[in-house]
């Protein structure tokens, strides 16, 4: 059995040399694989001659531990134990609250608006329970780079004298507590998307008066819907916190890069949290924390006001997502977003209100009873077996609840190619590799270089080649760059094609609503072993939404590899060979349903018909 | 008084050496200004030494005249008449038409339709009266790349087929003959897109077996609503047909790049036609000839498999959009082809069917009544006395209909800055400038120079500058490209924000819905002496949609430069010093109303506003 030893917080801002780059991680996974996540045999590249940048950070470190209320501080003997514990969340971090804090943050979304509605809770306890729970997520597990607590609790006051005179909440959102990716900008709080050099500054810039006053249209938004802002969650890697791990299995990758913000959300630390994807960075953390999350298409949710390195890449841009511990939570967050028509503020969202008639409905009369694309497998590499087993039991449970399900057999059509045909087989997620890498960082990353840069902050061997020889690599030409964009939008175009094509298969005429998949092939897997992202960037190189649901748990008695497999490819061969059932034992098992681009009412409609199928199934089955 | 002398085809299409680049030669004239529309004065930079591309395109032209009836072929004497004239529009080619064919082509769309409808017209009638005009207008203004009558009236026979057996019209546009730029793909016809090595290709591939056999996506969607393609048009200048002068005074220019589809739509040989527009490309033709046109926001209607060099820039695509007679032509045809739900079929279109709840309304019990921003010039360049009138025609018409109009009088605002909140200056089209030509063409415009030089057509000497001694001009880098694209956002939000602002001006307590501006700053002005593109090139910068709509036409007697007009620039003191009454007398004076990115529907109903208040008002002002 595989497992990593935890250095302290201490140990591991110095020795921890990985790069802070949100949604950069996964580009860089994509292009250079294993061992990029790795926190072991990292050696500095560049090391700083006055190693001020450690000074910086402890610094930072310090300020921030400052805000945890001195109640709230654990006992150091609970830090050791977690250290040495595989897993934080349930009863580990469960048994540190008191009973009303943990009464509370066990509800979700609309149950606490509820009560807060009814009055049996105010927007200051609920608050309150939220930031104390988070605060001990954080001291377990390194989640928070920001802390605004203090913040938090003052609009919680003022939501409950809102409340306390007019007798109605704020917005649909009313006192509930979220914690946001660092990378938006709340006012009061720093944003430095974990680059040391952004550290005191307003992205990089000093002393322009904009350090900790401006404010993310998104986040505008929320605290206009009465949500409340607790804290800002890094990327999975960085020097100012360290590795994430995952909670559920301390052996494990968080995943990438929304890592901190999923490890938040499984331990239950607020209701709710606002991420980042660009390739899975969303997806991805969410599956491998037992998260539900969204990821929209470009455009549905503003991404004006908030930090972003390469934000000048507009063809496939880093979205906002959210997730958040169900289906009708992810729901009501989205929905209220829109309802506050962020078009109007921001041209680059489109002035796409909720759509109510494109929801599905699970409703035999109904000619919007959803039909479903089934994709076991992209052809590359197969997923593991606790994911192949979570695949299966929505099939049967769809199956049981009689919905119709197309299935799209990879590996079938490939072994078979000549009884199907051609235009049948669907375009092949190794075509998007091609695409998304020169898109993402095509222009060499001039504005993660320099970030790095400016503090000598070191850069791990992995990333290497992303700056060989501890240079910039010369970007593409413009010419090169837009001969990429037209594959993609070749790529956009036939993928289209086979999904209308799929109306030739479906009693109804109509072409599946959505598409159910694996997010990857695997579930958390132990840091630097990541080799194949296809599965979600694909979605971003088409600008699909998705929606992730965790479905159960890999169980080493269940979950056992064929001993006929054949592998599709090398990667297939060497993913397969990563699999062990006694580590990944416990660890969430999760699925994607994705849909066409924008259409994420219709996504999320038959992700709460899922939901509910996989619960129908699963209570016959256990009462068999 | 300036006046052209006007060579026969022949000479024409030797002695021209213009480019031929859809939507380009407008991006040449916002960089290289004065002199590139000019057909004087033209050399050959590189003369081909074989001549063969002489020949093919003498060749095409046969290819092309021999499809027209020898009924409707023109005697010589008119071509030579029609040479000398000022004037082709109206008595001119009138007089040529039988009375029914007159009539027939004197309907507006609705009534076209309305009459198929009732039985009175068939669509063989009605195809074979347009082409029959299109026809005469092409020999009189060499107008049709690509002649596809046969085609049409086999497709008439069709649908009155359908119509004699089923008694109901095949869909919204039964029987509608239009023309196109020919730069949309039609089954049966050839694409060139003028470029000489094009002919005989697709989209300069030879031998691929594609040719004449892909349809575009909006042709199969305008085919599908019963409409008919006639034949396609050229941008204004070529080296096939040779520069395209406007009809309505031909020692004037058709505008570009749509040039050609604009003069057919002056001329009437199609019901309505379809453009493409990357910086004012459909909006000048427009309103240089006295058609009403649409050009909607990215993304409204499919752009999918149209031919279009450059088509891997994304952040500020060419668009199509419409011409036609009237606003309820542009509304009909915008409409049906949403009602099609394009989204389904092209992923590159957004998935916004028609609102009519955005549609302004006429009525002082509503809130949807609407409020205007006015803006009689953009405080670079004002414009030419009759367009001058014209805005003041709109504005009394609309505040005699009792409309609020919100002045956004920049020349106010720059004089008076000091009493003004800065917040209130709107951001200025000289912004526009430094992004609008490095995203167009910052790559070097590879596609088509490739184009160019695989014929051999000559390159005039006024774009030598962007193939500087008759070599590509090196692209700027991608990173430089992301920071013109950062420009652009910031330019977007900026702009959008100052929009909002305007909430505080307006008795609603709303936003203005659109905007009354120029469309440039003169009508319709000799070929070569355009210089200044950013009432419209703002608009794709900003990917707003517009609709142009005729006013009055320059008339010597009242239009006269204010003897104290002080330029604003020497931009502005060059343009005003090319306002000559004699020469411009009797060309068409037009306006646009523009709105926000995607919100044609509020657009196009304050456009039918707008020509209904200014009816009413002369009819007023003509009681008098």
């Amino acid at each position: 059995m595989r497992r990593y030893r935890f250095a302290d917080i201490a140990v591991l801002t110095t020795a921890l040399a990985l790069l802070a780059c949100v949604s950069f991680s996964v580009a860089l996974m994509l292009k250079y694989g294993a061992g990029f996540l790795t926190q072991l045999s990292v050696k500095s590249v560049h090391p700083s001659p006055s190693q001020s940048w450690q000074q910086v950070v402890a610094e930072k470190l310090q300020r921030d531990n400052d805000k945890i209320p001195v109640d709230w501080r654990l006992d150091s003997n609970v830090i050791v134990r977690a250290k040495s514990s595989k897993r934080l969340t349930g009863d580990f971090i469960e048994s540190l609250l008191d009973s009303h804090s943990l009464a509370i943050t066990s509800l979700d979304v609309p149950d606490l608006v509820a009560s807060m509605e009814n009055g049996t809770l105010t927007a200051v306890e609920v608050v309150t329970a939220f930031c104390k729970r988070a605060a001990f997520a954080h001291q377990l597990s390194k989640l928070l780079l920001e802390i605004g607590f203090d913040i938090a609790l003052t609009r919680a006051r003022e939501l409950d004298a809102h409340f306390a005179t007019y007798k109605k909440l704020v917005g649909p959102l009313h006192g509930i507590p979220l914690t946001m990716k660092d990378q938006f900008h709340i006012k009061g709080l720093e944003t430095s998307m974990a680059y040391v050099s952004w550290i005191g500054t307003f992205e990089g810039k000093k002393g322009i008066g904009k350090e900790k006053h401006v404010e993310s249209e998104l986040v505008r938004e929320l605290y206009s819907l009465g949500a409340v802002p607790i804290g800002k969650a890094p990327e999975t890697n960085n020097n100012i916190l360290g590795y994430t791990l995952n909670p559920h299995n301390q052996n494990l990758s968080s995943g990438g890069s929304s890592g901190g913000e999923g490890a938040m959300q499984a331990l239950g630390g607020s209701a709710f949290g606002i991420a980042t994807d660009i390739g899975g960075s969303i997806s991805m953390p969410a599956a491998y924390q037992g998260v539900y999350s969204i990821k929209p298409s470009a455009g549905r949710l503003s991404f004006r006001d908030v930090a972003n390195t390469g934000r000048g890449q507009e063809v496939m841009p880093t979205v906002a997502g959210i997730m958040a511990h169900s289906v009708a939570s992810l729901r009501l967050v989205f929905k209220s977003l829109l309802s506050t028509e962020p078009w109007a503020r921001d041209p680059y969202t489109q002035p796409i209100p909720w759509r109510s008639e494109n929801e599905c409905q699970n409703d035999n009369q109904s000619d919007r009873k959803p039909t479903f694309g089934f994709m076991p497998n992209d052809g590359i590499v197969v997923p593991h077996p606790p994911i192949a087993r979570a695949l299966e039991i929505v099939r049967q449970a769809l199956t049981n609840a009689d919905f119709e399900v197309c299935e799209i057999i990879v590996r079938e059509l490939l072994l078979h190619a000549d009884i199907y045909l051609l235009d049948w087989v669907p375009p092949s997620n190794n075509e998007t590799s091609e695409i998304h890498g020169p898109i993402a960082r095509g222009d060499g990353c001039p504005d993660v270089w320099e970030a790095i840069q400016q503090s000598g902050e070191p850069i791990v061997p992995e990333i290497e080649n992303v700056f060989p020889g501890g240079k910039r690599r010369p970007p593409i030409s413009l010419p090169e760059y837009e001969q990429v964009v037209l594959k993609m939008k070749d790529y956009r175009w036939k993928y289209n094609d086979y999904w209308q094509s799929s109306a030739g298969k479906t009693s109804s005429g109509r072409p599946v609503d959505v598409v159910i998949a694996p997010v990857g092939p695997h579930t958390a897997i132990p840091p630097g072993k990541f080799i194949h992202s296809s599965y979600t960037s694909a979605l971003n190189v088409l600008d699909f939404c998705n929606v992730v649901i965790p479905i159960t748990f890999a169980d080493k008695n269940q979950d056992i590899v064929d001993p006929n497999f054949q592998p599709f490819t090398d990667k297939d061969r060497r993913n397969m060979a990563l699999y062990d059932p006694e580590l990944f034992d416990g660890t969430p098992a999760a699925i994607q349903v994705f849909g066409r681009r924008l259409d994420e009412e219709r996504v999320l409609s038959v992700a709460q018909i899922v939901v509910d199928a996989v619960e129908a199934w699963n209570r016959k089955h256990h009462q068999q």
